[in-house]
Order: C-alpha cells, then sequence, then structure tokens
C-alpha cells in the first residue's frame, strides 16, 4: 500500500479543497463554532493558503471571527512575494492591523511593513504598543539580505547564575512567546552571551546542576549587518537549527533555520536568474509584465550584438569575395558562447560557495581548461570540414578560429565574475546572455583575422 | 565595533587554523592528552574539516586516540562529495571502521557506504553488529534523491498511552542517541503513527495530562519513496524542522531539516547546471576532469552546429550575391537565443516550484509574451538598420526575421521543457545551450526565407 508523495500531495491538497468547501459554506451560513472547530484543526500555512485563496468578503468575516494575535500566527505564514499584503490590511480596521502586526514574529512583521506606502506604515506604528513600534523601527533599519533583517527577537535567554532546575522554570514560562527553543542562551550579570545550551540537555542534566558549568561555551555568532547568504552557509554547514545575532557584545537576535531555507532558495534562485538574464525570483503571471521582465536585457543586448554586426559589415568585402565564410559564423559564436557560459557557471558557483582561492590561480586553471576545450573542439571542427568540404586550408582557418574564440571565451566567462567580485559587485550581473553576447563580438574579430589571414597567404578563393 | 561576517569568518578561520596548528604539534609530540582536551572544544564540523586535512599518517594517531563510537560523530559533518571515503575508511582497521559506520547515523552511513566497492561493502557488513548491518541493508535498496535515503532511524517515538510524566522520563532516556528531539512520535498498540507532540509542548504539559490527550493528530508525512524535491518543499513551506517518514502505517524513518537544506541546495544547484550545460553539484578542481566535464555538451552542440551551418551553406548563393545578408546572421541567432534561455529558465523554475497549470495555458502565455518581444525586438532592430543602412527593404526583413526567430525561440525554450516534464522526462535536460544552439538552426532557417522573399520580391540587391 504504498502511496507516492505526489498522490499524498494530491491526495492532501484534495482534502485541503473539501475542508475549504466547508469552510466556506460555514462562513456563508454564518456557522462560527463550526468555522473555528475545522479551521483549528488545518495546519497554520494551510489555514494561510486557505485565507489568501478567499474573497475580500468572505476574509471580512474571518477577521470579525479572530483575534488580531490568532491571525497574526496565519500572516507569519504567508509569504510576501505571493500576496499584495496592502490590500490584506486595508481589509481590516487600522486598529485591529496594527496590533496583528505587533503580534506577528518581529522579522515577518517587518517583511511586510517594508512594503507599506509611508502613510500607511506610520498609522500602524502609531496605533501599535509602544515597545513592538520601537522594535519594528530597529529593524525596518537593516537591510535587506541582512542577518538584522532575519532575526527573530522572540528568543529565550536566561542567567548563568541560575541552575538547571531554575532554568527549566524560566524556560516552560517563555516557551509560549518564542519562536522556537532548541537552544537556550546564557548570559553574564552584564548581559553578555557567554554560553548556549540545548534543550535537549537541558531536560537530561540534573535540577540541581549550574548551567554555567554545562553550558556550551565555544559559540558562533553573526552580526547585524552580515550577509544572509554568509549566514546560510555557516547554518548549513555546522547544521545549526538556530544561531543567535550579536552586536556590541550584546545578543539582539536569533536566526532560525526556516528563515535560512528560504534565504537559500532565494539566494539559488538569484544566481539562477542572472546566468539566465531574466528574474525568476518572482515569477509574473501577466504576460505583459513578464515580457517587460525580460526585454532589458534583450534589448540591450541586441545593441551590444550591433558592434559585432557592424564588425562583420567591416569584412563585408572578404564575405562578398568568399561566401563561405558567411557559413560558419553561427557555428563559431555559437559554440564559444557555449563555453563562455559554461566557464561563467563554474565561476559563479565558486564565489557562491566562498571557494578561497587567488585570481590568479583560478585564471591558470580556466587558461588550461580553455586551451584544452579549445584544441578538441577546434580539431573536431576541422575534422567535419575536411569530410564535408574536402577543403584543409578551410578546416584549418575554422578549426583555429575556434579554438582561438573558445579559449578566448572560456577566460572573459571566468574573469568577469572574478573581477567583479574582487572590486565588489555582484558578480551574477555579468549573465548568461551577456557573455554570449560579448563572445559573438571577440568570436567573429577572432575568426575574421584568421580567414583574413588564410586567404591573403594561401589565396583560399 | 561592529565586525562584518567576512572578517569574523577570517578570524574563525584564523582562529581555527591557529588551533589546528597546535593540534598538529600535540600529534606530533604524541601528547594525547593535549591533543584530546584541544580537539573537544572544537565544533564537530571542525573537527571533521581538520580531520580530513590532515595526512594520512597524522590521521592514523587519531584513529589511535578515538574511539570509533567518537569519530563516528566526525564522520557524521563529512561532505560525502568532498572527500574519498575509500582512502579514509582503508587508513583504519577494517574492525574500527566497521564499528564507527555502525555507529554513524544510518543515512549518513549509507550515503557513504553506497560509493564503496561491493568487496569492501560487504567486508564492513560482515564486521558490524547485525541489526546495524540489516539497517544499512534496508537503506541501501532506497535509490538516491528520495525520501528514503534521507531518513534517520534514530527517532523517538512512545505509546499513546503514557502520560507526559512517563514520556518525559521515556524522551530522557532516548535523548542521547536520537538525532534531534524537536518532535515526539505518538504510536498506537499497534505501533501505527497517530501524533505527535513537541518536545516544548511535552515541558508545558503538567506531568499528569495523558499524551493521547494534547497530541497533534493533524499529521503530515511522507513515504520512503518520495523524491526529495517534494519532501523539501513541504518542509519549507510548513516551518518544519523534522518529518516522520511512514511505510505501510509504520513510522520507519524522520527526516530532519539539516538535511533538507543540502537537498534545496543541491536541487537549485542542478537546475543551474543544467541552464548552463556544465555541472556545477560537485565542482572539479582538476583541469583536465573540468574539461571532460564541459566537452560533451560542447562537442555534440557542435555537430547541432553543423546542421545550422548547413542551412547558411544552402543559401550560399544569396550570400554571394546579398553580402549584407552575413552581417546580421550572429545578431538575430543570438538575441532569438537570448529570449530562448530567458523563457527555457522560466519554464524549468516553474515546474521546480510545481506550479500546476496547463500547458495550453502555459504556452498561450509563452506565445503572447514572445509576439510583445519579438515585436519590439524587431522594430528595434529595424530603426537601427534604418539610421545605420538609410536602407528601408533590408530594415524591414531583417526585422521581420527577428520578431518572428524570437517568437519561436520562446516558444520552443518553454514548450520543451514543459512536454519533457509531462512525458516524465527530468524537463531541465533542455539544457541552455542546447536551447540556443538549436533557435540558431531555426533562427537562420526563418532569417534567409524571409531574406529570400524580399528579394525575390523587391529584388534589395
Amino acid at each position: 500500500m504504498k502511496e507516492t508523495l505526489q498522490e499524498l500531495t494530491e491526495e492532501m491538497r484534495d482534502e485541503l479543497s473539501e475542508q475549504a468547501h466547508y469552510l466556506v459554506q460555514y462562513i456563508e451560513n454564518n456557522d462560527k463554532d463550526a468555522f473555528l472547530n475545522s479551521f483549528d484543526e488545518l495546519h497554520t500555512f494551510d489555514q494561510a493558503i486557505f485565507y489568501v485563496s478567499l474573497t475580500a468578503q468572505l476574509r471580512h468575516q474571518i477577521i470579525d471571527w479572530l483575534k488580531p494575535v490568532e491571525l497574526a500566527d496565519i500572516f507569519d505564514e504567508i509569504d510576501p512575494e505571493d500576496v499584495d499584503f496592502n490590500d490584506l490590511l486595508s481589509e481590516m480596521s487600522p486598529h485591529y492591523a496594527a496590533e496583528m502586526l505587533a503580534e506577528m514574529y518581529t522579522d515577518n512583521a517587518v517583511d511586510l511593513m517594508s512594503d507599506l506606502d509611508s502613510k500607511q506604515l506610520a498609522l500602524y506604528l502609531s496605533l501599535m504598543p509602544k515597545k513592538s513600534a520601537e522594535e519594528i523601527k530597529r529593524f525596518l533599519k537593516y537591510d535587506d539580505d541582512t542577518a538584522g533583517s532575519l532575526m527573530s527577537t522572540e528568543f529565550i535567554a536566561i542567567n548563568q547564575q541560575l541552575s538547571i532546575g531554575q532554568a527549566m522554570v524560566e524556560v516552560k514560562q517563555a516557551a509560549q512567546e518564542a519562536e522556537q527553543i532548541n537552544y537556550i542562551y546564557i548570559l553574564d550579570d552584564n548581559g553578555v552571551l557567554v554560553g548556549v545550551i540545548s534543550l535537549k540537555s537541558l531536560i537530561v542534566w540534573p535540577d540541581a546542576a549550574k548551567v554555567a558549568e554545562v553550558m556550551d561555551t565555544n559559540l558562533i555568532t553573526v552580526s547585524p549587518a552580515d550577509d544572509q547568504e554568509e549566514v546560510a552557509k555557516i547554518m548549513a554547514d555546522y547544521n545549526f537549527v538556530a544561531i543567535p545575532v550579536v552586536a556590541e557584545q550584546k545578543m539582539v537576535g536569533m536566526i532560525t533555520v526556516d528563515d535560512i531555507v528560504d534565504v537559500i532558495d532565494e539566494e539559488a534562485a538569484e544566481d539562477y536568474s542572472r546566468l539566465a538574464g531574466v528574474d525568476v525570483v518572482t515569477l509574473e503571471d501577466n504576460p505583459i509584465k513578464s515580457a517587460m521582465k525580460r526585454l532589458p536585457w534583450l534589448i540591450g543586448l541586441i545593441f551590444l550584438g550591433m558592434g559585432t554586426a557592424s564588425v562583420i559589415d567591416g569584412y563585408n568585402y572578404l564575405v562578398a569575395e568568399t561566401s563561405i565564410l558567411a557559413v560558419f559564423i553561427s557555428l563559431i559564436t555559437g559554440t564559444a558562447g557555449n563555453a563562455g557560459t559554461q566557464s561563467l557557471a563554474v565561476a559563479v558557483r565558486r564565489i557562491a560557495l566562498q571557494e578561497k582561492k587567488s585570481i590568479f590561480k583560478s585564471l591558470l586553471i580556466e587558461i588550461l581548461i580553455g586551451v584544452m576545450i579549445g584544441i578538441l573542439a577546434g580539431v573536431t571542427i576541422f575534422l567535419v570540414i575536411l569530410i564535408w568540404k574536402n577543403n584543409l586550408l578551410l578546416g584549418i582557418a575554422v578549426g583555429l578560429a575556434m579554438s582561438v574564440a573558445i579559449l578566448v571565451a572560456n577566460v572573459a566567462g571566468a574573469f568577469i565574475p572574478l573581477i567583479m567580485d574582487k572590486v565588489g559587485v555582484d558578480p551574477a550581473v555579468a549573465s548568461g546572455p551577456f557573455i554570449s553576447t560579448l563572445s559573438d563580438l571577440t568570436s567573429v574579430i577572432i575568426y575574421f583575422n584568421v580567414a583574413k589571414a588564410f586567404i591573403d597567404h594561401f589565396m583560399m578563393h
């Protein structure tokens, strides 16, 4: 009776849509108790999916039935990229919305509020408890993509003087508020973070033991300004479920692994987007908006491509004399472009993995690879032309041009992102389409120069 | 006194290499106590990095000093893609190696043993405790990339009849063995999984409460044959730290979020690899091996590119007459290739995100986008040629060819992966280089046909 996940998720989906069907009926019949009973049985993530899928009118009834603190749990699960929060919030009274935002985990509330216009933002901040408003204001200052923007302030920190038994009492009290309690953080009398103890250790140690004696003092921390990608790497390497964020020796927050899962996916989607020259981080369902996202790269590269066209135009007299030269233009530009895209992808990936290698060594390796690939591809095309056209000189000319064009594209594909990384520009700006269009230009220059040299010397025509 | 993570990790690295320096000295001086004291202070991940970086001779001393169960913790942290496990294991006595493998988490041991040759595998299995050997044999049957290959068997499951107090006693006993104890799984008398309770809830509820009364019965489970990518999606959506694996209603394992972090990274790297036509999942430092990984795509596509070359060859008479036609070959193939890569990237990403949309609707949208992009790019190139060459008919011919070539490349880029996905082939096999080389072929066919029509009708030359 094995079932595949496909079936399982379909089943889950069917079950969910059946439940959704009943839930909608309960709302329409104004049957609050039946609705709340069924709704409570759903996972929060499923509640969020259901909530977002409703009409504004149906949502209005739910807002009426749930307290702000209850709706906050649901809003904590909504992906900010999937919906328009302005719309969702404007369906509530400002007081209700402010209270709900204050009850959300700070990092999620901030994610959501950073998209609001300044008037709305100021309104909600003025309506929520002062403490929440101040915390949110502090968070709003952290740049997107930094540890600060990801961290949660709902962590458990206790004094190192406590015994395990006392610590357990504090943990039980704090458990309702905390985002997760895998780790309990230990502070000294000045509030400086000095150690950590897992909940697992806490329940295993005898009540009388001192926290300071059993805590782990070998701490790995990050600071609020750190890049989220580097935080993700540390957490993935060390298999942490949470990591403390420290500023001026004080613990200011904690980043949990669920946020890191999203970061890894987002950063990978960004690298992928740049390789293709199109943003796939947020997918667009509207064809016009989709087209508008793709056009800038395409049109921009047409002008770079015009450079290539004008180089060929400059050799027009050669093509007019020896029209067979035109036959191999797309083969050479295409193959060199493919090689350049490959070395670009490898270089961007190495940078993303934060491999530490000298530029000099990286380039030397890429030159070696380019020479080997260039020679083998050149020999291949030489043999093909020899057989196809039975023309030795043409084979040598095209094969040689191919080899050199591949070497140049290969080195450019690796060199451009490496240099960009060194000077501090995001290396992925060097996109696949950019490298292959640039490589078209260098390839036709190489091709026509080699061809011209052969024609001049051997009078191929 | 803010420090960036870059500095921090550099600092960590410096600290680590200083510690490594002392550790090596302790080994060389045969100072076991000093070594073990310092070594114990490192995080297991850092111990693993240190261990792998040593010479075989130094490692031999560590093997001598550590028990198999201690070395097992370190081996649990080693990434199988980074090292040659055959070498590492052959440095130990077979008995030691077998015991260490038995002490590792089953999923990690299996990952590692699946790379061994069958003789070595049989030897280690014969030397380890029968129970471990049987478990590992069972795991070896699960395909790579399935839930079964990721799951750990070190989870905590208790009977639903227990009280919270009794459950806590069991959890304390089991805590040492379990990979993580965020969740305690609840079984009925037949061993069927009926509920789950978080450790957080367990410590908050009073001792006298019954587990069955407070457990969460709304379970989301996966089965061993499920695709790891789909498991990752569920865990990321629901923010789970662990998910139970169920076969024939019995709980057989648990997948923890640290494994899912690796899966997300690996699956993203796979999509990225295919987009570039080069494997970046495992990066190669050896230039010869690197070149060998890149060549198959390049050489294969040269033969597809020869198709394009022979199409141009077929229109050689046209180029000989009107050599300016050669000028725009690379611009048209390049731009259409870029558009095809964009729509390919979007389609592969949509498939990876498991968006459910009909093929018909997806294609309709992509056709609309292709028409819009094609017209705008065509008009751009028409205007450029009009200004540059002051030739209206050439501008119309090239602009029209460009529009149609982009539309075709755009639709092919989306259509090929969608069809592959529907028939069950991994859609990412349709790589970026393949789509752009294929688009070269369709583009030159379109270009020369349009040009020929114009020449025949308007006698452009």
